[in-house]
């Protein structure tokens, strides 16, 4: 059996047309010798809809069932997308993250997936059915209904293309691959043939929307090779790929990530003794906050400020915790800012290319922006600025690596 | 533990301040020391605008996947419901048909329940949490949702309370209980304040649409007391229970039911052989076709016109069903008709009062109506006749047996 997965994401199911359009292309697969596994998100601003009634309820919903009410927004694409196949005269079944057997913990809005028990699956599939799998959504160990957070739906997507051994596993956006920057703010951007996992990972965590991060780990781990394309043209996307061939005439810099939903958080006068960022850092975990950049500085002799960055949506948790904290701590305050903003380049040619990193701080500083925080990995290197500034640093990057 | 099942329909959770509402209402049942098992139905017209979508996509979706489009109104439900009453800072779960253990047969669309595994629900409210389940729906021995057919919340609840042994199971509805007839139409109708469930049985067989047939069949197989009354309102309603005291003083006729959603299909010159009708009936059956009332009569020596009733919406199926059978029956032909209607009067009181019939029969005839078929049973006397005059009747019905 040749397995394909494939993805839709909300824009694509939106209406009646365009579930047929993607019933057409499923059935293509399917004509084309593939036993298709389609898994699709809620239909354009459905999951928006149920948050607004969720809120006009109450302000602090609780997790389990804030994923009760979101995962119906799956569960109607699927129905939907099976209706539109079955009008067309093809076998095909829709299945809940729950009857896919798709097992997560229990960390309601943010589950991790544990485990897939493949067997429902693979007897559908084994009768020739093509299968439609709602996205974003698994059961915990009660068997109550958890959501994967967001892009979800790329995670149980490549998830179940590792697990089934599928040949690819397709994802279909509104975009039609990735681009080297973000192609509303860089008119230049290029589409990428291909790219590696380890650039795509990059890229993902440090904004680019067009893959979810959770996804691209999972394919690298298992091997699945990613094709991110558009529902809405025939024309191939860029192949997500352990490694790029032809990588010594690769360009240094493949892509430029930003991304405007970063908070800062700094906890300010701490006391330098060990173990206190271990508390600190204990305690955001503790709350499922994902800290992104940490810098600790020496303000006075013997005292510190520890600043963090972290996406806007934690903020308010994040400093909460640190406010507990602060006592405990002998800190002489918190302070949170959302205006920040992140710029980063990305690429697997940095590794043998010195002076990357002098070069774009050099554009950045020609731009007249100040450089709040640095980070760096093998092959990134990222810097924290004022959010105001962040679109016109990524064209001046893009400009000096990619278009030159 | 004092178990209360209460249901709310769609209009009383149609938006948050009426979910709030309800949620008051629970959390009163709770705060008297009951443990509250909510069954709600979807929002409004939800249904209707899921049923739509379907549509829109194919003209015959199939069975399972309505039942999985559907099945989400409730869903959304129970999750704002739980979130409701939350916010009012009680422990509360929601649990979908599945969850709560609601077994079925595996007729989508229509599917009966063959069992209940109290489990989960047990143990939720053995830990004081007030628990949400969502009506109409179960899942099947393959783990497929399915989902009741018309009234099938009122099912659920009824079914959960028989179960769970509770006190009573509440029924809120957006009239305030059982009218001797539909106040739309008769000015006059009375609220009673109880009725035997056999009463109750024929009204809601006979088309009174404020409970549905299954969940009153079950009510009174397990003695279930149900209380039918508004969420709109603190006043009582009516009880339906297993014998209406003082019945000595009951009025012969307790209620006057009728339908305009007959139709009316006729085989014709079928030859007068043993087993004719069984093999025309089975094939209904077959298709899930329910039948009410049959006539067969000689048209000619040894030839038969065979003519029943149904719901109009079963009536292409029945026709279909019919037609197949045409040539092995050796019939003449099939007519269908759906301009037609029933009107009933209902009363225990009518088994030891002689000449009931025919006072309706008389009041019919005063109106100038044709009848077109007759059937009784004990307590009730049902006439089939033209759609238009049955309001006219009805009203007519009550005037001489109720006000009188």
């Amino acid at each position: 059996m040749r397995i394909v997965v494939q993805k839709y994401g909300g824009t694509s199911v939106a209406d009646a047309s365009r579930l047929r359009n993607v019933a057409r292309r499923v059935i293509q697969a399917h004509e084309a010798g593939f036993a298709p596994v389609v898994v699709v998100s809620a239909q354009g601003d459905t999951t928006d809809i149920l948050l607004q009634k969720a809120y006009e309820i109450s302000p602090h919903p609780s997790a389990r069932e804030l994923d009760m009410l979101l995962s119906t927004g799956e569960q109607i694409s699927i129905a939907l997308l099976a209706m539109a196949i079955e009008a067309q005269g093809y076998a095909v079944i829709s299945l809940t993250g729950g009857q896919v057997g798709i097992r997560t913990d229990g960390t309601h809005t943010k589950a991790k997936i544990v485990g897939i028990d493949t067997r429902r699956i693979l007897r559908e599939l084994g009768t020739g059915r093509i299968v439609i799998v709602a996205g974003f959504q698994g059961v915990n160990q009660e068997e109550d209904i958890t959501t994967l957070g967001r892009g979800g739906s790329d995670t149980s997507a490549v998830a179940l293309a590792a697990i089934l051994a599928a040949e690819t596993c397709e994802i279909y956006t509104d975009v039609d691959g990735v681009y080297s920057a973000d192609p509303r703010i860089v008119p230049g951007a290029r589409k990428l043939t291909a790219i590696s996992y380890d650039e795509m990972l990059e890229l993902a965590s440090l904004g680019a929307r067009v893959l979810h991060l959770r996804s691209v780990e999972i394919a690298k781990k298992y091997g699945v090779p990613i094709h991110v394309r558009s529902s809405f043209s025939e024309s191939p996307g860029t192949m997500v790929v352990e490694e790029v061939k032809d990588m010594e005439n690769a360009p240094v810099v493949t892509g430029i990530a930003h991304t405007t939903d970063v908070a800062k958080v700094t906890v300010m006068g701490v006391p330098d003794r060990p173990g206190v960022a271990a508390s600190l850092f204990a305690a955001l975990a503790g709350r499922a906050v994902n800290v992104d950049m940490i810098i600790q500085s020496a303000s006075r002799a013997g005292i510190n400020d520890i600043s963090f960055t972290l996406a806007k949506a934690d903020m308010e948790a994040a400093v909460e915790a640190a406010r507990e904290l602060e006592q405990q701590l002998g800190a002489e305050g918190v302070v949170a800012e959302s205006g920040v903003g992140k710029v980063s380049i990305v690429g697997a040619g940095m590794i043998s290319h010195p002076g990357v990193a002098a070069a774009m701080f050099r554009v950045i500083a020609d731009e007249g922006v100040n450089i709040q925080m640095i980070s760096t990995s093998d092959i990134s290197i990222s810097c924290v600025i004022e959010a105001p500034f962040v679109e016109k640093v990524v064209r001046a990057l893009h400009k000096v690596f990619i278009e030159t």
